[in-house]
């Protein structure tokens, strides 16, 4: 149903271009350029693989010498695990775009997504700059939405609208991702802009925050991408004052920006590969929000459990088993409580009284399922957002290369 | 091809005796009682997963109270997530065989496994005692090792055969798992015995070690189960004086012991639910053998790997994603190698020179692989043994309760 999602709100001081470059298959979307008006801001978080792509060196090193006018996107090709030489293909298309656009090479952010340990069809990208200059807009985030995709079946777009002082604020954002999802800081790409005014300092404190409540909180197959980037822009054309630390307007310009980021991870989710339910793992009563974030990861990575929501099979001794192993060294068994929406299926670490295998059959039809593990032992608490685990996840990373 | 496998090697003072009880499919082996000579000695570790089942807390106990006698072990149920009423099946199973056996309860250790959360049939087990113990016969560890397996397709068997001061001693064993295999001590159910004498500390030395080199290196879904228990059973009937601490006979046996161990654990991979490949991941050049351990599990645990390996896809930039994520904070990616057996398709941290497509699509046909990683920051090494993810695991897994 991707074209009844209505056009995302264009953020002022930001436009965008998509064409088909051509750089792993032709006739599609594949390249965008994001142009930023002079005096806007820039943050971004990267991954913590150790081996992050080249484009990631790339672009950290450059938003630290300059204020960005320009990223640059592709997909087809993540341009990870090709030491020097991918570096110089990364450098070469940012010193490509920056002569066609009058700016300096530091200036311009590159981030690539797609097979890793193929060498970058650098020429080709080079080739496509001077069309995707041609078609920057403000309208172009569909476009650029559908241009970052891999194995998404679904372009990712949130845009929300907000009041600060009596002026309307928008905050719209793009997201790609579907495997190899399970962010370290920030998840695969993310580009999410403002028109607001915030300087660079505490527009990185607001995305820390936004990726902590959203793409933080998402895994689909726990493996951390080498190329995960997310950006957060702020043009500063909206008719408001900057932004100040610690005020109102601070406070709703963060809410609308999680907001927006959350949008965009649970779509992650939900078109995670192979995917056909969207679990909600929630863990309460813990000592701390580490060991309940701990226990949440521990079920949502385990095979075991996403098969059983696979099958529709209220399995729950699997989610006992990998509760069980997540490190907790004290854990009470016999406090711990576990809960399908509204039904209790363990109380006291063993099948509640009552529990009959039709009400949890019954929750485990729908599409979206939510997990509330009780671990009786404190206030804390956590949750992560993650898929089941299906034939077509294993059809799908087996035919990807080929 | 199970009935080509020999007969595994009987141990004098130990005899096996298996029966159907129906505890959950009819007509299918699935009680097995082992008789231990009085005066042997017996060793065992268990889960360390927080959920242990109730036959694991109860032979825990007995253990620490008595020499055992009997152990008595069934499939089709794990008697795991049962609470307290699991605990009183599993001591008065125990019971009801000492009763009739003429021992304590507490000579008698259970050990279960199958579905977790469903109460365990203890009065069909129990019904069935009596005939198994009119089975109980030396050479009963094939029937055993077909009594113990559930979604098993093979029963699993080593033997071997030593010389100690001019006589035989003997070491055999039997496995069972097949999936929740990543174990944390010892992994599923493993019986070993031996017809050496050995005492009971030194016993649980020669099974620690054994464990460390062979269970303890393998996973299938980094799942660990709730009722993973290794027994090792010394008689003491051979034609040799006990065996003392660090001398050479002490250093025989457990050599002999561990490399039944590592048959039974490599089996267990071999018959991982869905797998088509045997995978050996080995990280060499580490700084210590644990960041080798966590690097090689990483590995083992991805997803894409698994799913690229059931492909024949020499992916290796999914091998590079995974270590790159594996913890290891100061690792230098460009000194890192990766070889997939004889063929080098990484150094330096990107695509070897003279890598060619055609050499690592050679090599992923073959139905055993060594994927070699060298850190290039040390002297440490490790590896574990697993599998790869198909969609018969898929299939297995989404039809297990049905």
């Amino acid at each position: 149903m991707p074209e009844a999602i209505p056009s995302p709100r264009p953020v002022a001081g930001v436009r965008l271009g998509s064409v088909c470059a051509g750089i792993k298959y032709p006739q599609r979307l594949d390249l965008t350029v994001i142009e930023l008006d002079a005096g806007a801001h820039c943050a971004a978080v990267f991954t913590r693989n150790r081996f992050c792509a080249a484009p990631v060196s790339v672009a950290r090193a450059h938003l630290a010498a300059e204020s960005p006018r320009y990223l640059l996107i592709n997909t087809g090709n993540a341009n990870a695990g090709t030491g020097a030489p991918g570096r110089r293909d990364a450098e070469a298309c940012c010193s490509a775009l920056a002569e066609l656009a009058g700016c300096l090479p530091q200036q311009v952010l590159p981030f690539s997504t797609g097979v890793i340990g193929e060498p970058l069809a650098a020429a080709r990208l080079m080739h496509a700059l001077p069309e995707a200059l041609r078609n920057l807009q403000e309208d172009g985030w569909w476009q650029a939405a559908r241009a970052i995709m891999t194995t998404d079946t679904q372009p990712k777009c949130a845009t929300r609208v907000i009041d600060i002082d009596g002026a309307a604020v928008v905050v719209t954002g793009i997201a790609k991702g579907a495997g190899m999802i399970r962010p370290d800081m920030a998840t695969m790409l993310a580009f999410i802009a403002t028109d607001a005014a915030v300087d660079g300092e505490l527009l990185h404190d607001c995305l820390q925050e936004a990726c902590n409540a959203s793409f933080n909180r998402i895994t689909i197959d726990g493996d951390t991408s080498t190329n995960d980037a997310c950006v957060l822009i702020a043009s500063g054309r909206a008719a408001v004052e900057p932004i100040a630390g610690a005020s109102a307007a601070y406070r709703s310009l963060c809410a609308a920006v999680t907001d927006v980021c959350i949008e965009l991870a649970q779509a992650i989710v939900r078109d995670g590969e192979g995917a056909t339910k969207f679990i909600t793992i929630e863990v309460s009563g813990g000592a701390n929000a580490d060991e309940c974030s701990d226990a949440a990861y521990s079920i949502a990575h385990s095979p075991l459990v996403k098969t059983a929501f696979f099958a529709c099979d209220p399995n729950w001794g699997r989610i006992l088993a990998a509760l069980g192993r997540s490190g907790i060294a004290d854990l009470d068994s016999e406090r711990v409580a576990i809960y399908l929406d509204e039904v209790c299926i363990v109380r006291a670490g063993a099948r509640a009284a009552g529990y009959r295998e039709e009400d949890g059959q019954r929750v485990m039809q729908r599409p979206a399922i939510r997990v509330h593990v009780d671990l009786g032992r404190g206030v804390a608490h956590s949750h992560v957002w993650t898929c089941d685990l299906s034939h077509e996840y294993v059809r799908i990373n087996s035919d990807y290369r080929s």
